[in-house]
């Protein structure tokens, strides 16, 4: 056996997850960060983000050697031309993406090896909202109905309570369920 | 002048758009729509959306002949290897994305011809929150920052009306400012 296999499990080095949870204990100051995207239009309504740099652990981060960038738009119907995912799509992905993190690591730290986590995310809205026409239906999703499947080396009672405590644990989950104050500033020259 | 130039603003077919409102107007059950995010574990931190179909307009979509693929992951300092953007730096893009398309529309509609649209947004968290070490600190970003430069052939006063507006009708700035009820169900076979 290499020591990797020791401290790996489900692809999470807990070795290193518990060395850092000690670091950030010792030091709150580290766990402090800042995340960033930048977007530009580029015509109707396609536009794109760039997201690369993000200050965390008392320094800004040096280990992506390449951009991410994210193409956005809207179907036909919507006035698009399918250019990427819409953003409530995006929104969709950020949870789905976030909860499925969380599960994988608070079952790596719960010696849970997992075989599979998929889940299918759906959002319901009424259009009237957002195109202004009616004050009645909100501009976003009325709800989000999150379903998972997860499957892995521990008995449902123990997955069920793997998955709840993400649910508690998630960065986004508690966002977008929450709400975050958003301050906009514009400049026009 | 060919007809497209007469009714195109901005890359957005005013003709379509005020036809799409009036259809929604006369018929109100059009307005309705469900979005959806499949999402798949592959390892550690790394996971896959995709997303492709919708509900809208009275019927299921078919415009899009191939599906979206996103990857997410996190970087080293968060126990990943930086395979996609992290979820909440998606998050900040679903953001930035429905706020830029909202500001392209609503000017399309105010006869506003647009020059460029660019936003940087920003988030801080403290990670004690979501690793679940200090109650204290939630677990998303404590706040959002979104700065714009928008310019175009209106006095600054109309343009800074136009984001305002967005800002008033945009889906996801909804959600991420007011919240969202998340409903999770999970199956374990």
């Amino acid at each position: 056996m290499s020591p990797v296999t020791d401290t790996v499990r489900n692809g999470v080095d807990t070795d290193k997850m518990y060395a850092t949870l000690d670091l950030i204990k010792a030091q709150p100051e580290l766990a402090k960060f800042q995340f960033r995207a930048t977007n530009r239009w580029i015509d109707g309504a396609h536009n794109r983000s760039t997201i690369k740099g993000f200050y965390g652990a008392g320094a800004e981060d040096s280990t992506r050697s390449e951009e991410f960038q994210l193409d956005a738009g809207e179907p036909e119907i919507l006035l698009g031309g399918n250019t990427g995912p819409n953003p409530v799509e995006y929104l969709l992905h950020a949870l789905a993406a976030c909860l499925t993190i969380a599960i994988v690591y608070v079952a790596a730290a719960r010696k849970v090896e997992l075989t599979s986590v998929e889940s299918t995310l759906t959002g319901e809205l009424d259009a009237r909202g957002a195109f202004g026409l009616d004050d009645g239906p909100r501009n976003g999703f009325e709800r989000i109905g999150v379903s998972f499947r997860v499957t892995g080396d521990a008995p449902e009672e123990k997955l069920r309570e793997v998955v709840e405590r993400a649910r508690e644990r998630s960065a986004v989950y508690d966002m977008v369920t929450n709400g975050v104050p958003v301050a906009v500033e514009v400049t026009t020259d």
